[in-house]
């Protein structure tokens, strides 16, 4: 490549999510006027987000240049890397690239939410490569806590973009596919321009335990326990899975599977070799009374936002099917995120109180999919990036895997912490922090798809804190009378049958305050309401220092 | 002490709280027909109590028998153990007894919260003994993380109850005050019934660190800070602020003070001499700025329930007086609880972006004051219980906590993982498990103590998930016309000026709606409500799969 194209090149990259947070992943690599997007997660809501289902990256910059876009590539199948697919896949219509595993598993998805939908799902492997309008993209193998990942490389005239997913180095992957070291070797030789890293565990010192570990520990379990064992795993974790449905299988137990999710991944992951599930092993839960407790296990899962749902159920005594006995044993083989500790945390002591033996412990059972700080130099080592930007976690993880691309000899200035949005472009191999596209949260409610705003979630974080008090009255506006009442309806506020009198001394400072307005010819709608807002909000302060939403609604006859 | 009284006492053990939670511990000690109360403490409201601010423990028991109440015995300061206090003395009415740093601590909040109270509030020794009624009760001093910290035993015919609160042996007191080993082995040598210990950290392997600890780690933080340094530490954690304040001093720095809670603390503490600040050190926050940054300090506190609250107001900007510096270098002094760990989280992100330095290492900076396993064994080994009831923390605590007293020879069937309200039951020094007392939640909002109930609960949920649709009609019935009306109000459902369509056609499903049941002459006000409410519901969740609440109104003139 001469000196004069290199130099010509403009490479720009940046995150429309995955930078400061956990969840909703997904960058974009513009090579001149090109664009590749890599991922295309979601999220679980924030607490403050009430009544959101789904959190997905705004992606309007890409909307908006369109013609632009020439594919989306995942890394992998986990859903804060694919889940925004399905929702925003029509809004862009450009092929979409990733490994076989990796496509089966959206596949069914994106038909459910998109029926009409022509997306081309092209299937690609590890150390494979592909062009996407005149960009040329390279796929080599990661580790990581679910088969079939990919690193992904892009070429450009200033050097590769080197795209890691999500990746730990696996010594004893459980199906024996090791991280692409060669490949990663050679892209450090042929030169990268700028390495986009997993930071998630920058923060833990070390290396990652193995998947594998967790093998032994679970099939001790299954052979100790007096009882039943049941396990309680995320669904795209084939790789516990297959640990699950082997440790069954060596100690003759029947193994029962709950959870629709579940249930396809596993369908799924056989039908395309990735699992090995042993003949008349499986049985449905309504065949578990036919056996002695110690014959058999129980497989379920929860959802990214409730690891464990199905547990919860069940603890609850609200499962249908199932319920906790004393002398289960229960594994719970998954790292509840900060946002879900607290809700796991009640699961697992409603568990021991009902009797059950529980199991959470780190690498017995469940161990990190995450490189920690030995793995992550030794990519950056290995890659020899000339800038780097660390990615994917919080604000203080990018800072931690900053400090380690430091050590690593990459210079300090060619270090780049961004936000999501925050556009670095590369010219003659020197970045300059450009613009800013815009990058947000798309709130999912129900079917709505971003008509969740900002003043939709006050309101609702209003209602939850105090409650409503409706205040109707019907006016005969010439006579100034009122026709109907002052009524106050209350709902979340205090509960109304021991807080009669409150009530009723409210509908009088209400009913004062109309008849002092319209004596005082103030008899604009407007405010009326303001008064009455006014007038009662302070009068219920006083009285009780909620401050509950008042909702005036004045008819006239 | 004659057989023959022995076997006729009766000896009475519960908890009001405090078991399979963390947070608003209450024991209750009966002996024959006489009660001590031992401790009186809130706790941080659930996820799902919307809008809450306290919990405190349901005492109708209490109230019920409050002539055989003698007295609320406080082990320590911490509102975990105090918090309730404020709120139940006036209908309790009986002397509360605590050391001296405690009694401090509750005095004006006491006053504050009732200002007409008479309740004598008592000061006990480390050492000390007194009668309440004709139960006798003896202090013995324990570490934890606050000084002056009791551990109450209880004379009884059959033997002491030992309830230890909060503790830890710390080796390294700084105020080099140890806990009582002396008094523990005689306990254990008279024979101790029953003993009710801190199983907070059952599940930790070793030894606590000492208090001691951090000194040296938050004294080289300030040694090495470039800028200022801030430091969030809880107000009650008197032996941390002492170790700021030494810390500032030694490295000539000004200290500010920001907080009320935290001025107060400082102000009892100091007047106690639990406290030594040398004059001229502490400044206002608007001396601040006439000193270069690397000359001052910040000491900040949060609540129970957010304890980095005035930091995350820095983070924010929102803080009127103070705001974060690039190079200024932040402690947080406080393990966070699962309960705000991600909140927390989110202000530690905020302040790395902010281009601060955060410093939470264990045990650098911050130590728990809890027991550890092997601390735990210990005082299982000094006391050598008859019974043993874990108490304080969760139940996988309490179940780790009893692994730990059969491991030190406390038989199997002597140990009662019980919740609150069990009654345990002492007869001729034999344990039944007797009956049950109410103990649940009392929720506090506002100035509304229990007025907050599940009806009100569930309505604040329903409202934070999908927000509220008012229906307005005025009918005349005679006519069977609408006065005015139907009108729609929503609150936190959908943002209204962007789906005026689908409000639009709301309306006419409750105008067709209205019309068909007057035709089919169903008039009664309730079916025409839940009529409305039916259809509106059945048509908001295909469009939009949420369900709001919805609130007919129908006026009738």
């Amino acid at each position: 490549m001469s000196k004069q194209e290199e130099t010509q090149s403009r490479v720009r990259v940046f995150a429309l999510g995955g930078l400061g947070e956990t969840g909703k992943n997904m960058y974009v690599v513009e090579v001149d006027e090109e664009m590749i997007v890599l991922d295309a997660g979601q999220m679980i809501p924030q607490d403050d987000m009430l009544g959101i289902d789904v959190v997905i990256p705004d992606i309007s910059y890409l909307v908006q240049h369109k013609d632009r876009v020439k594919a989306i590539v995942l890394s992998h199948g986990h859903e804060d890397h694919t889940g925004a697919l399905a929702y925003i896949i029509d809004k862009l219509q450009v092929p979409v690239y990733g490994s076989k595993l990796t496509i089966g598993l959206i596949e069914d998805d994106l038909k459910a939410k998109n029926p009409s939908d022509q997306t081309k799902l092209k299937v690609v492997s590890p150390g494979g490569n592909m062009k996407a309008g005149k960009i040329r993209v390279e796929f080599f193998r990661v580790n990581h806590s679910i088969p079939d990942c990919l690193g992904i490389a892009i070429q450009t005239p200033q050097g590769y973009v080197v795209y890691t997913g999500d990746f730990k180095i696996d010594q004893t992957p459980p199906d024996r596919k090791f991280s692409d070291i060669g490949r990663m070797t050679d892209y450090g030789k042929k030169g990268v321009l700028v390495l986009l890293s997993d930071s998630t565990n920058a923060e833990v010192p070390g290396t990652t335990p193995s998947e594998k570990d967790t093998e032994a520990g679970i099939k001790s379990m299954f052979r100790e326990a007096e009882g039943r064992v049941i396990v309680s795993t995320y669904s795209s974790n084939v790789y516990r899975i297959q640990q699950v449905i082997d440790a069954a299988n060596e100690t003759k137990r029947k193994l029962a599977i709950v959870g629709d999710s579940m249930m396809k991944v596993i369908d799924i992951s056989k039908r395309l070799n990735y699992l090995r599930v042993p003949k008349n092993l499986v049985i449905s839960v309504d065949e578990l009374s036919q056996y002695n407790t110690d014959e058999v296990a129980v497989l379920c899962t929860g959802s990214l936002g409730e690891p464990v749902s199905a547990l919860h159920r069940m603890a609850k005594g609200s499962d249908r099917q199932l319920s906790i006995l004393p002398k289960d044993t229960v594994i719970i083989s998954a790292s509840p995120s900060p946002s879900n500790e607290k809700s796991v945390g009640r699961v697992v002591d409603q568990l021991y109180k009902l009797g059950a033996e529980v199991v959470t412990k780190y690498p017995q059972v469940n161990v990190s999919g995450h490189a920690s700080q030995e793995e992550l130099m030794f990519m950056l080592n290995l890659m020899k990036p000339r800038h780097f930007m660390p990615i994917q976690g919080e604000f203080r993880m990018q800072f931690a895997h900053a400090q380690l691309a430091q050590t690593t000899g990459v210079h300090r200035d060619r270090i780049h912490i961004v936000d999501n949005g925050d556009v670095l472009m590369f010219e003659d191999k020197k970045a300059i922090k450009a613009s800013k596209v815009p990058a947000g949260n798309v709130l999912i409610d129900g079917l709505g798809i971003g008509d969740v705003g900002n003043i939709v979630l006050r309101d609702r974080r209003l209602l939850s804190k105090d409650g409503i008090l409706v205040v109707v009255v019907t006016l005969n506006k010439k006579t100034s009378e009122f026709v109907s009442g002052p009524d106050i309806i209350s709902r979340g506020f205090v509960y109304v049958r021991e807080s009669e009198e409150l009530l009723e001394e409210a509908k009088q400072k209400v009913s004062d305050t109309l008849k002092t307005c319209m004596s005082d010819n103030v008899n604009e709608w407007s405010s009326l309401k303001s008064n009455v807002r006014d007038v009662l909000s302070r009068f219920l302060y006083d009285k009780t220092k909620r401050r509950p939403m008042i909702l005036p609604i004045i008819m006239e006859v």
